[in-house]
């Protein structure tokens, strides 16, 4: 057990697309609802966006300011929504979890979706008893650090360092700028060049595979 | 021009996920059709797995010999069709035929799809004219290189070396069991290591990107 004078090392743990297996559902959704408004988009280059901010991936995506980017953000929500039935969590999410609250990591899960997705994404876990916090008064989404700067100040008791662990190159840019060791799972199906790239110092397939490791 | 002496080089040219954006709509629908029998597979890994022959995938995906692989193959065919109103063209794909229609580059289009589902492509495609040759007769699905020699023995006219383009790392590995020089496209969503990694030569993003080079 830590020290009072060896604060623990605390987790950060993304959840869309980390714990709940929602990347694809995701790329779909988004190139739905793109092409519903008249813009047609590849879906790898949907996919490589996923988990920026969604107010950075549009304009990412068509090459500058979107006109209808708040009409096509609520379609792709809502047939995001639509397919929320299917969604699951990736391998090993759970068991992870289990594993903190038994060992007593400190953790908090750090969202940046809003509340109708995050209340299906949590369904999908099957956990509603999590602490969880969210992009209120985030000046600056991911991959700004901000969204992780305001969680860690939230994490309860003292704490030392910072783990990030997601599943995008976003969330180890995010990590890395808040000057926390980000840790990536490929269940986001991004490519290790690219996670590492973005900084990650570790990458395992799923966070089943961090268990007794964190 | 190339003269009688030197035969020009011929190209083969994969279909799904290569000239049509369907490999995030299959993932999709393998991912459901295995829920469906009760089979929890990570989206990543199933996208790891789309471009080798279906008969291949579900054993690849589940570690072994599956009962029910025929049931759960034609469920994914039926959502994937249900979803193919949804299919449009990659990036540039249909300019690349027309340029090498206009160069007189001998090509086929080489696929393994099933007639259903060839029908769902080409219609997204917006071509039904094109020379296309399928998997009928082959005895051993992709990554062995079957297919793409039955395909190189049927390109008409007489043709030095094959290139065969294709967005899967089997479809790399394929070729390279075949002696063919192997192009990748990032548009099915494979990163550029494993498509190295899979004997790739050259990696573009899409289509387009190869007019005037083939």
């Amino acid at each position: 057990m830590p020290t009072p004078d060896v604060p623990p090392t605390a987790v950060l743990l993304d959840l869309d697309g980390t714990l709940v297996d929602s990347v694809y559902p995701h790329v779909i959704a988004w190139h739905e609802a793109l092409a519903a408004a008249g813009h047609t988009v590849a879906m790898a280059a949907i996919h490589s966006g996923i988990g920026m901010g969604s107010d950075r991936l549009l304009p990412w995506l068509l090459g500058g300011h979107v006109d209808d980017a708040q009409a096509i953000s609520d379609d792709h929500k809502q047939r995001f929504l639509d397919r929320a039935d299917h969604l699951v969590p990736t391998t090993g999410a759970n068991a992870l979890l289990e594993d903190l609250e038994r060992r007593e990591v400190p953790f908090l899960i750090s969202t940046s979706a809003g509340t109708t997705e995050r209340e299906a994404l949590l369904a999908a876990l099957g956990r509603s008893d999590l602490p969880i916090t969210g992009a209120d008064d985030v000046a600056s989404s991911k991959p700004a650090p901000d969204l992780l700067i305001a969680a860690r100040a939230e994490i309860e008791g003292e704490v030392g360092s910072v783990i990030m662990v997601g599943d995008a190159p976003w969330d180890a840019m995010a990590a890395t700028r808040a000057g926390m060791d980000a840790i990536a799972v490929r269940c986001g199906g991004f490519g290790d060049d690219t996670l590492r790239g973005a900084g990650a110092s570790r990458i395992v397939d799923a966070p089943g595979d961090l268990i007794g490791t964190l």
